[in-house]
């Protein structure tokens, strides 16, 4: 139950608190396709299935004979991921790129069984990275085939595969498994080290509470700690639970045990996410937030409050808001919230049967002392989908581990501030493998759209990838 | 059924006609090991399956700090090719090499359902090369870790892939799809380029033809050719039939026209063999050959027997002996011969599901003339096994089609007279990726053991090899 929440933190990034946007096709003039894809790629089978696979095309800054930069969708609607990726917009004037967004196979509008997608274990099976990757191939396959039909070497038109977060993985892996498909991959802030093995459990939550310490008032990450047991206490008898569930406004009051899980599960939640958005200037892309939202919720709770209970309970509802209705505009908050149904479910799948990464919280950090256990999680994700995690090596021998020194034309770029970086690349790993730190930098940054506030560490991200596309294409 | 013998070509190479032989252990002193690798390397269920794979080890040469070389079996038994590969045993010494043989899933002893392994549609669809390529990965991860446990950076310990015709196809997709699993990769005759859309269709025919020119004496290929035609008429009368049967000593009467069409594929396949084994020296591993077989089969049948039926039979029998029953100690033929039977159902149905050779004789062959025609090819496929090949692009998808540039250190060999040699690699594909072409020299000869009467082509090829592992190894 522990990680139910955390599992979706990726794509919590992105979440709307239900609030109405400028739609992707006003702002980015997307067009929407589909392609029938094989189900299952590699297995020979009597009745083939296929299904629709969404992908969105902008064709506005392409000139013939231009690139094709393809963002290898994450763990959701592509629409919301295109909307957070202007990078690609802004720089596809620069190549004559076409640009092309395609959708994770079991997110959006992209499910095998439609509404019967997770009705089964037998309809989830074919949700891997491996099917996934190789959808990607296909429908990149297919363009060169059809959008460039003219090309004589259709095989070696350049394709340049973009992602953030475990978008960005996929990149990465889709330009190691498939060089043929794309001749270089950008990955913004993907932990592709983030694996049993490779990375150590208490790293997540340590990068969570430096940030709270770096950017919060003094105090901060003490009141933080301190408030599990105030709330854990409070909790214990029904009156707490009331108080609790008024004073921060939840949709259904807590009843119990289960519930308080849920609520601290919740709590993690948020601060895993204002540390992701940590971002220099205003956000408001769905839930409005104001410039460094760790900041702005550290001011609202660094009054002492060991012996006033209530007063902490109160004060950090002020701060949650900072996060869950900075419009003012919501009427209650529901722990158990599901943005998208589907989503959620088919993220918290993977995290159970692939993407299995450790995490734990010590002394060393502002959350619950809770450990990793491996056979623990696993029996867990049993518990719930009716299947076995792959071995915990699973990552190291899919995808190397870290040996990664034969692989060209890749990059890694991390927020040295965003908790996702405890997996990431650091260094370079070949002489066209590279790691770009991006100093004070939150989650995926360098993939948004420009901005007048972007400080230096961003814009130079963004010219290092520039740069990197550049060379790729033979431009310099 | 045209290619029901035709799929088994490429063991059929090393078969024995029943001939006992000097066993593997004995010649070469390999140790026989099982290791359980997982049935589904890429799903997660809900009881996770496993299977004894098997491999062979010699460490006689192996020094600590020295090489691994793996041969990435074939479809046959791992011995069968252990012996096939003197090659690698030569060099093992020069390196300190350990030398290891894993066997391909569902050949010779790994059979993940045992006798069972082939009874059901379903028992089946786990014989794919991506799931064979992850056993060999998983192997090779095993024994860094458990052979080189002493060794720091086991992930770099390094590993080089060898393989022929088949194997050697998997050997250069192991270092395309695992290039941290091995440092290189060393393919002999391996056709990975003989897919639909990459080589046409009388390719392969036309090198058989061309070795029977070559080395045989002139009207050669024309009474192959003529040949045909007196069969088949032959054949259309019970007295006919009889008396091929009869002439061609066929354990079992030939009985009407599907007898017919598989003693005319089994000839085929027998001129193909002929053209694979045509080594410059006698060979005498499975079935005593002389040297240049191609050569000798000819010298029997250069007669004219436009108008002498009974001869050209009479001749044909004595020239096949040369292929058959070169000892006199064989019996009868039987021409529906399945050496190993499930080798053959295993590979018949991998040659029907990915790895779909287009194939066609015309009249530049010595042949019956045959066209190309996937859909039937597939359908047959499907009557046979239930099951639908994958899409004819399959393999470009998959494996990149001749778009290999951005990989590195892989060796593709051909024998320039070796039929297979019409799919293989031809160019240096990138500053790593390297062709190197064996004048006049049949399948995979540079993977033998050396012979005394090696020519400089062959002796060149090696050092070649060597050097480059070499290389590979910072050896130079």
């Amino acid at each position: 139950m522990c990680f139910k929440m955390f599992v979706s933190l990726f794509l919590m990034v992105f979440l709307s608190n239900g609030i109405q946007v400028e739609t992707l096709e006003q702002k980015y003039s997307l067009e929407t396709r589909y392609i029938e894809v094989p189900l299952d790629h590699f297995t020979a089978i009597a009745a083939p299935k296929f299904f629709k696979l969404r992908y969105l095309i902008n064709a506005k800054y392409h000139v013939k004979g231009g690139p094709v930069f393809v963002y290898t969708g994450n763990e959701g609607d592509i629409s919301i991921f295109a909307q957070n990726t202007g990078f690609m917009f802004d720089i596809a004037p620069v190549f004559n790129a076409l640009l092309v967004f395609i959708e994770h196979r079991y997110y959006g509008q992209s499910l095998p069984f439609g509404n019967g997608s997770f009705s089964t274990t037998e309809n989830m099976r074919y949700l891997t990275t491996t099917q996934a990757l190789a959808d990607f191939a296909f429908v990149i396959e297919y363009l060169k085939k059809s959008f460039f039909e003219n090309v004589i070497s259709y095989d070696t038109h350049p394709f340049v595969a973009f992602g953030g977060s475990y978008g960005g993985m996929l990149a990465a892996w889709l330009r190691m498994k498939y060089p043929y498909s794309v001749i270089g991959s950008i990955s913004s802030s993907a932990p592709v080290f983030y694996f049993p093995g490779m990375t150590s459990c208490d790293q997540f939550y340590e990068k969570v509470t430096t940030v709270f310490e770096k950017y919060g008032r003094e105090q901060c990450v003490k009141t933080i700690k301190l408030a599990w047991d105030v709330i854990i206490n409070l909790s214990k008898t029904k009156l707490g639970m009331d108080f609790i569930s008024t004073t921060w406004k939840l949709c259904r009051k807590l009843k119990g045990p289960e519930d308080v899980e849920i609520l601290l599960n919740w709590l993690s939640n948020i601060y895993v996410n204002l540390a992701m958005v940590n971002y220099h200037y205003p956000t408001d892309l769905y839930a409005p937030l104001p410039a460094y939202p760790v900041k702005v919720f550290c001011d609202k709770i660094t009054t002492s409050y060991f012996n006033d209970t209530k007063g902490l309970i109160e004060h950090f509802s002020h701060a949650l808001e900072i996060y869950t209705n900075y419009t003012g505009k919501r009427v209650c908050n529901n722990i158990n919230s599901t943005f998208e149904e589907y989503a959620e479910l088919a993220w918290d799948y993977q995290r159970c049967t692939e993407l299995v990464m450790p995490i734990c919280s010590t002394d060393a950090d502002m959350f619950i002392t809770k450990p990793w256990d491996y056979e623990k999680y696993s029996y867990d994700c049993y518990k719930k989908y009716g299947v076995k995690s792959l071995p915990p090596d699973w990552a190291i021998l899919a995808y190397g581990g870290k040996n990664l020194k034969y692989y060209s034309n890749m990059i890694f770029s991390n927020g040295m501030m965003d908790p996702y970086s405890c997996g990431g690349v650091f260094h370079n790993l070949s002489a066209t493998v590279w790691s770009f730190n991006i100093s004070d930098a939150p989650h995926q940054i360098d993939l948004r759209n420009s901005d007048v506030a972007d400080n230096n560490y961003v814009i130079g991200a963004r010219s290092f990838h520039i740069q990197a596309i550049k060379q790729w294409l033979n431009m310099v």
